[in-house]
């Protein structure tokens, strides 16, 4: 299975173009799974409800239309972060189009930092779908920080957690690596760069997007600062093999019973 | 507070000279906190219940008992990893000795490997206890494989992981980044060094202990090969600054409703 990362610096606002320039990107590096940023065509910073509800879409916008198009023609599964207006109530949301219509939608159940000021928390919980021979779960950003959010994907069965991202603090790319291994998964963390100068505050994103295998490897790591589109073929029946020696399993050998949580 | 973590190579079943090695390494660096390794004065690789059995000792050995009066000499809480005997049980246990006479017994939530042959799980959960202005949580080696261990001893409200470790690997102290950023606590992984060749199979334990702050700082890093007795000067309470920005809580942001833990 062919994994691309793309890492990109959106133009806040301008949707139709960062979604042809997204499209381009995927179209460079034909694979079968696209992990796209956090918001990764609208932008992030929104400096009011007003702002964010007019950059929100629904499933039937011409943005995510252009994104199932895409995944048609790529014949690929594309998973990207976008700004969810679902009748009055606004989701940081990841939506994963496959190529044969299927969809799943995933709301990020950890908001960060004024996102808490803008959207909703996610009602959805963690998802875990079907695609060709792996099965890949959704997190969005600051669910990284959360332990719980990875190990919940992982014991749903994930092999790859598609972790859309715009993460502003460069912790989370060195602490795929303790996830990747407890819950031999692949994290594939998606991130953007660039800065965005709204009203008082501006935030830089921290780009190095990476692709973490079930041993630890960082086989894909990208640029701090500059766009990038990182490909790697990995086997997604390498994480589900539990098994770390005759006694031990990364999953059976948990002892719930013991767990405050 | 100074703590203190003691990185050293025992000699396999010699329990009195690892024992006064162990309190002169102690005696090198008068702190408030020593954190010694897993199995710290028996060595680790047993290779049948009988000769663990031969190894291991109630709360009344005379090994307990020096390190008993090095407590009250030094005037410290010490932590230290060894075979328990309890009955006809044995466990791979861990006891926290304060100088004003408390203690508190951890057996191993996750035993590792052929500990499974010779050890019954441990039955204590996890437990924090309160020594001067800390609060000190109880972890042993593959423990930290599981982030359900250091988030459940956060949760009962840890500033500092005593963690004692005979590692075989080298994952848990590039991981403990994660675990001390998330949990917003110290971690202090003591681990030993040195290889034990036991009948047919050698074990070679990879050092390099580390102390890592709630910000994910490597306060102490110790070297992969030799003994080392390593110190710093910490504040406790730098791990109850559980909030990271007006909207976050690194704890009470947690969702278990969406967690399947």
């Amino acid at each position: 299975m062919k994994i691309t990362l793309v890492q990109n610096h959106p133009v806040f606002g301008d949707k139709a173009g960062n979604v042809a320039r997204l499209v381009a990107a995927m179209e460079s590096s034909p694979s079968d799974l696209y992990v796209l940023p956090e918001m990764a065509y609208s932008g992030y910073q929104f400096t009011s409800v007003e702002e964010t509800r007019s950059l929100a879409e629904d499933l039937g916008s011409s943005s995510i239309d252009a994104l199932r198009a895409a995944s048609r023609r790529l014949d690929a599964c594309v998973v990207f972060g976008f700004p969810e207006r679902a009748g009055n109530l606004l989701y940081n949301s990841s939506l994963a189009l496959l190529p044969d219509g299927k969809e799943y939608l995933y709301r990020k159940t950890h908001l960060f930092y004024k996102e808490k000021l803008f959207f909703s928390p996610g009602d959805t919980g963690f998802k875990v779908f079907d695609f060709r021979n792996a099965k890949i779960g959704i997190a969005i950003c600051f669910d990284w920080f959360f332990p719980e959010s990875f190990r919940t994907l992982a014991l749903k069965g994930a092999d790859i957690v598609a972790h859309s991202s715009n993460l502003v603090l460069p912790y989370c790319q060195r602490a795929d690596f303790a996830a990747a291994v407890q819950n031999k998964v692949f994290i594939a963390t998606a991130n953007r760069v660039g800065t965005e100068q709204r009203e008082a505050e501006a935030l830089t994103f921290t780009g190095g997007s990476v692709l973490v295998s079930p041993k630890g490897e960082y086989l894909l790591e990208g640029p701090r600062e500059k766009e990038a589109v990182l490909s790697a073929d990995i086997d997604p029946a390498a994480a589900r093999v539990k098994r770390l020696n005759p006694w031990n399993d990364a999953l059976d050998d948990r002892r719930p019973e013991f767990y405050d949580l």
